[in-house]
């Protein structure tokens, strides 16, 4: 089988720019995107639409956020554009400090530009640092920053760790988040319809609305993972947005499309639910291998499926 | 195709006889078993035997009585004989009524011959009726009724309704059981491979085993069930034998294996059980249709196989 | 507080008599029985009905062997008789011996009489050894035997081991059972409102019809003990006997009701079944402590209670 | 009882302001709140430490929105802020207008100031009549229409419809969101430890955490309500934030703590979850009423502990 029927072909990449922004970081971690051309865009939209329309092969996009939870512009976008598909996973440490144009000290911040996300990581260090500072929201804290340098009314910006890379700013304070262990997931999204191959160590990410009301059905819906024994390690539920009450979930399945209970658990799932969106089967990006019972094993699978066909068919 | 492919051909019948009983109402009930060769035997072990031998190709069997529950016996030997499948169900009423030899009269009676369950179910009626009676066990009520004229020490026999067609005794009294509704359910088995086809109201019945604890794992197998939206009109258990505790169940589930539901219920059933007996598809005595909700359509089974195809196969 | 109100009082003891029956052996292994009254009776709903009536204070009955299962005269006598309730458990071993009147061989044997459980339990070894015998079926083992030495027609019998304890008979072959480790599980029942004290080895036995359909209704009444973290070691169908498919269930829960996860339990089953009859919760005859995960503790129903209650009631 | 007892008492009200936005609508819905005190703050955080503080007795906060879903920032301040009760909900209609200073035409706009939610809700609008734009946050949608007064940057700001009642401004485009049935849900929130009296069409909302492994947690957390009969009509998943894959739900559920199994879900869920915060029982927005099967009736329950009782204790 040649390699471009086993493996989706990337040859141009979108990403959130500009340079120095966490997702940045997540595409480089990417071995194939080394020496590939990079589209740097403003938002998680437009990346996605770079692949719908082809302009580019894949988009690096934040998934999910340990701190602030499901990137909502993201999931919302998934379930929205058709075709796209998840074919890999990585993770970024999400770690902050606070930039100011040369000769700023921290006793003269009064207003600090950053991203909302940001900027509600950062809340304890805020309040206990700089408690009468004002907040502008900005759409990207590398934008923050680098405007910093050109007429920001802000006296300082929150920006990624290693900004100073790329802008002649100042780090005023540094690893000022909450939480030191704070990450970020990234999904490298492509329109390819090829499947990464399993490697034990997957991950299936869906998207899945449920009939009628949504305590019932959202048991129901869970019993379908349950009776095969697949684990979910991602559930999160976003507003349809046509009436209060009615949700999707994003949801994350320890395993692959190939292994049979995940592909048992698929069928049950798309006969359950009034609409399934399949977004990958791929390697996790911690590259934990999946534990289940034996009882869920392959093997047993196919026996029992050798053993009905030799009950409808008693002359095989 | 020819007839012999799609149903079960039957041309010699084994029943527990004599002439007069349950059973052989039952087997009346069998428009093709008119004719034919009828073998009367002594209990449902021996019926069962000539079906697995070839000496019979089909036998009636008491299943369930809806005074006494499931026949143990024949639940038993149904678990331990391999290859036999039931190809058809059949409703008799179960009417008794107390016979004696002629000049008998009801305040003659001290000592009457049953069979363990018949006497039973006329337990009310014996009690109030005939407080200070004894009972020797028969093993059979038209036994007890025959040999009444052949030395028996007995007064009087409990015997189906119309057993002096048979014998020429007398009726000391009728419909003497505590319910006029009772009921016993038998069925034909034989060694076809072949499935009668489906009707729309047809019953599948299973002999399923539980791996390891009862409590939690009854309901993981009930499960594959309710999640295919499969019903059961009978569940009950029988003990294995080895020990204490541990349990076969024998099911009727309402449906055909030719219904997809049914279909993915049995291959969830086979890798749950350690040992599921597939004792046959066929149709219902009551003839009532089978109702389900459209959720779990054959058209809905087919349509999510052929999305996952769809998904592991886009070049397809 | 006195004695005879943490245990029930018991001064005479009915028992499916005569000596030498496994029931006989139950009894004996009661510290509290020695020396006591003890009535040999016919059957099971004799003994009870003894208990009831107040002609004894208790009785010893068979309520599960490990080879024929529930015993279903006991259950279905339990759950019609009201105010009875179970206060112990023992186990007797089942073994059997064939014996017949002095100078008999085994060679001279064609007919045997026993009770059908019995003999059922022998199959293996009649068949292979006495293949063409007959069977006379007895109300007893006991009698069987007893009855070779009054004009019985049989020539042998089927009899507890220890037989030619009690009667001059002549034993032609021993432990001809099917299943050496076969054992029977007695209970001792009065009519005491008084319960067991909790040893942490206790068993909970209830009679539960289920309302509605079979499936879905047995899913939820089992929910009722998962959800409480209580385990069941015995679940047993029997027919309600008004109409065809519906049932009662005999359980034997682990634990007891002073426990909090077995008070809550029963609690849910009786908000959930038309019937629950409550039989006794009382020491285990293997005298196994009761395993269950912290999360059901005593300690963490006393502690949502008390948050509940603070929640109700602000001032308190 | 005095009212004082019965009712939680409210005498000053902390809101998102200014003048003009959502959330001062859904303050105006309350017949109590006419002649108090109101305080207009900038975000929730501050509304709801006016209350914990003191400042205020309670607070309007956005709960939920129909096309936004649940209001993040509002769900992580219940979580962490102990002591807030809900006391009332309130539903306010979601509609939009395009504004700008006095003679700006619509084909005069380049650049829009909004909060990021009201963005986003009327991107459809936006993208086909405005098609290149650009688009600048702000922190609430009245301040971006207020600043085109004093030297914002943009040509016009999307606002809620009636902010020229407000400002001095002129609409160019009216009910431009997406979805014209939008609807924002707000809850009231004290301190008060008083539950407002049940209704019959009452909710109750909880913020639960999940033991261990989500999939397995998550079904068992479902059925503490499923097998009490208690529906839920909004269920949420928020990152508790310390590490990626554990979550708490915001759960609104159908009834009153004082309905018997509302009650009872409380105390299994206290007994199932490691962390659960009870947000109050108040009546519903809507007025409709809980519709509920009898099983799951007060007298149920309360008959059940009358039952459990006289067991535990046979001379009561």
């Amino acid at each position: 089988m040649p390699a471009e029927e086993t493996e989706p072909t990337v040859v141009s990449y979108s990403y959130l720019g500009p340079a120095g922004t966490f997702t940045e970081a997540a595409l480089k971690q990417v071995p194939d995107a080394a020496g590939k051309t990079w589209h740097a865009v403003n938002n998680v939209g437009e990346a996605l639409a770079d692949v719908v329309s082809g302009r580019s092969t894949a988009a690096m996009i934040a998934m999910e956020n340990s701190v602030e939870g499901g990137v909502s512009a993201t999931q919302d976008a998934l379930a929205k554009m058709p075709g796209l598909r998840i074919i890999g996973e990585y993770l970024v440490p999400v770690r902050f400090e606070l930039v100011a144009r040369p000769g700023t000290v921290l006793a003269d911040v009064r207003t600090i530009n950053a991203h909302p996300v940001a900027y509600a990581q950062c809340g304890s260090w805020l309040n206990a640092t700089l408690p009468g500072h004002g907040h502008i929201p900005a759409s990207s804290n590398v934008a923050a920053a680098a405007t910093l340098l050109h007429g920001s009314l802000a006296d300082a910006a929150i920006a990624p760790i290693g900004i100073t890379e790329h802008y002649p700013l100042e780090v005023l304070a540094t690893d000022i988040g909450d939480n030191n262990n704070a990450v970020t997931r990234f999904v490298l999204v492509s329109r390819s319809r090829v499947i990464p191959a399993p490697t034990g160590a997957d991950k299936t990410s869906l998207i899945v609305e449920l009939p009628d009301d949504v305590s019932g059905s959202l048991l129901g819906m869970l019993e379908q993972f349950s009776t095969r024994g697949v684990n979910l390690s991602l559930i999160e539920s976003r507003p349809i947005g046509d009436a209060l009450g009615r949700y999707r979930f994003i949801i994350d399945a320890d395993g692959h499309i190939n292994d049979e209970r995940m592909a048992d658990a698929l069928l049950g799932l798309r006969r359950f639910s009034p609409n399934v969106l399949f977004l990958g089967s791929y390697p996790r990006a911690d590259k934990q291998t999946i534990e289940f019972t034996s009882r869920y094993d392959d093997a047993i699978f196919v026996e029992a499926r050798q053993w009905l066909d030799g009950l409808l068919d008693p002359t095989a």
